[in-house]
């Protein structure tokens, strides 16, 4: 009897932010395999099953992509129906079609059950629209893992013209933001870092590109937390009361 | 007493892709105002609650924003607990945050609980990543509905740089795709129309961006079904076997 493989979002951080399927794919699970960014809280719905962690870290320990695929594969043909969790949404920046595409070849049943990006949630948590009529009518997704794909697509932009988010954006604000300048953005574009999305930990720092391009601003980022730079005219149009009545309403 | 309002996004339709705090504030809500487009399988999550469809259809009835945000705040006044029910995402062409900034300016408590966009979800749950390793690293999300905006966007980007995602895209199809073929896209650009993400009626179709750009296209599609547009060579790292798979595990 052959198992299966769930390709599963996990979502920013906060349990509450899995889907209905997400948290049954995690009850049901036998094994999970996730990676370091996935949170103790959402890895506590899958208390049955054994944990594998293959988090992909910038330094340190790393498991090869390729050794994720193979372990994947091998689990399913052992019976076992098997998690394979994603911080996240799998298919944004998360290499789970590269997953989808191993199980395929080898014959190995699996779904995909999308979770909320951080890089639409975030902002939202934040208060921040990504569009907003009359000022911003389209996004530009990109991620500071890779800056030369980052260049190629922010650079021809017409200024002003998209909301950018630049997801793990910390280590490449100075030069994505001073691209943006270089490319005719206003100095006065609004912009956001946010950081631990939908975490206890969340903070958000506010103000403009130009503020933005600033090294010193490092001095008040979280070097650890994950971060996500949002740039453009709709995040001025932030309704920032949410998130606190947001702890409010849900308290 | 003053009540609060919570944005909701309601996901693509499967009520499966609600997250937990979705449901929760479903489940607690006295009214709901709902779009169009929320499936009944979602609404059916609200059974005490009164519901108010104000739906904008592109023909036909149609509710005000700023009828809508004046029933919310007269509500909230009255001390209910309201949830406002938004496909998708709230803060990705769903108007949220115009909502949300009428809220915080009448000084109604509110919060945001993002939701799947079917920008995201759609592709996923056909197995087409939006990003790929050494494909795409980019992402693009513009709507139909906005044409001039969508060209302004599309017009400038270096042939085959980004994966891009047209929401409601289905009537701006062949303009879009020709304007893309005359930007210099590959005509074998991998495209994809994916309908009726997550619901039972989901269909897809599979080709080239000039066959996305034909307008015969047309007889193939069903003209009732929020429909979205994939183009680049990231839908060529589809794995296709996702969705008949997926069925199978949930079964």
């Amino acid at each position: 009897v052959i198992g299966s493989v769930a390709i599963v979002g996990a979502g920013p951080g906060d349990p509450e932010l899995l889907t209905l399927r997400a948290v049954r794919r995690l009850a049901a699970a036998e094994v999970v395999l996730h990676d370091a960014l996935v949170a103790p809280q959402v890895l506590a719905l899958a208390p049955q099953a054994r944990r594998i962690d293959v988090g992909k870290r910038a330094a340190g320990r790393r498991t090869e992509q390729v050794v994720i695929e193979r372990l994947l594969i091998r689990l399913a043909r052992r019976g076992q129906r098997v998690v394979r969790l994603k911080g996240g949404d799998p298919f944004i920046f998360g290499r789970g079609g590269e997953e989808a595409l191993a199980l395929a070849a080898a014959g190995v049943p699996f779904e995909i059950v999308p979770g909320l990006s951080s890089a639409l949630a975030g902002p939202a948590l934040c208060g921040i629209p990504l569009t907003h009529r009359g000022v911003s009518a389209a996004l530009v997704v990109v991620s500071g893992h890779d800056l030369g794909a980052a260049q190629q697509v922010l650079a021809p932009l017409l200024p002003g013209s998209a909301t950018i988010v630049v997801l793990m954006g910390r280590e490449r604000r100075v030069e994505l933001a001073q691209l943006l300048l270089r490319c005719g953005w206003s100095a006065q574009t609004a912009a956001a870092v946010v950081q631990s999305a939908s975490l206890p930990s969340q903070s958000e720092w506010r103000g403009s590109l130009s503020e933005l391009a600033e090294p010193q601003l490092r001095s008040q980022l979280d070097p650890a937390a994950p971060s996500l730079l949002v740039i453009g005219e709709a995040v001025a149009m932030a309704a920032t009361q949410a998130t606190a009545v947001g702890e409010k309403i849900a308290a």
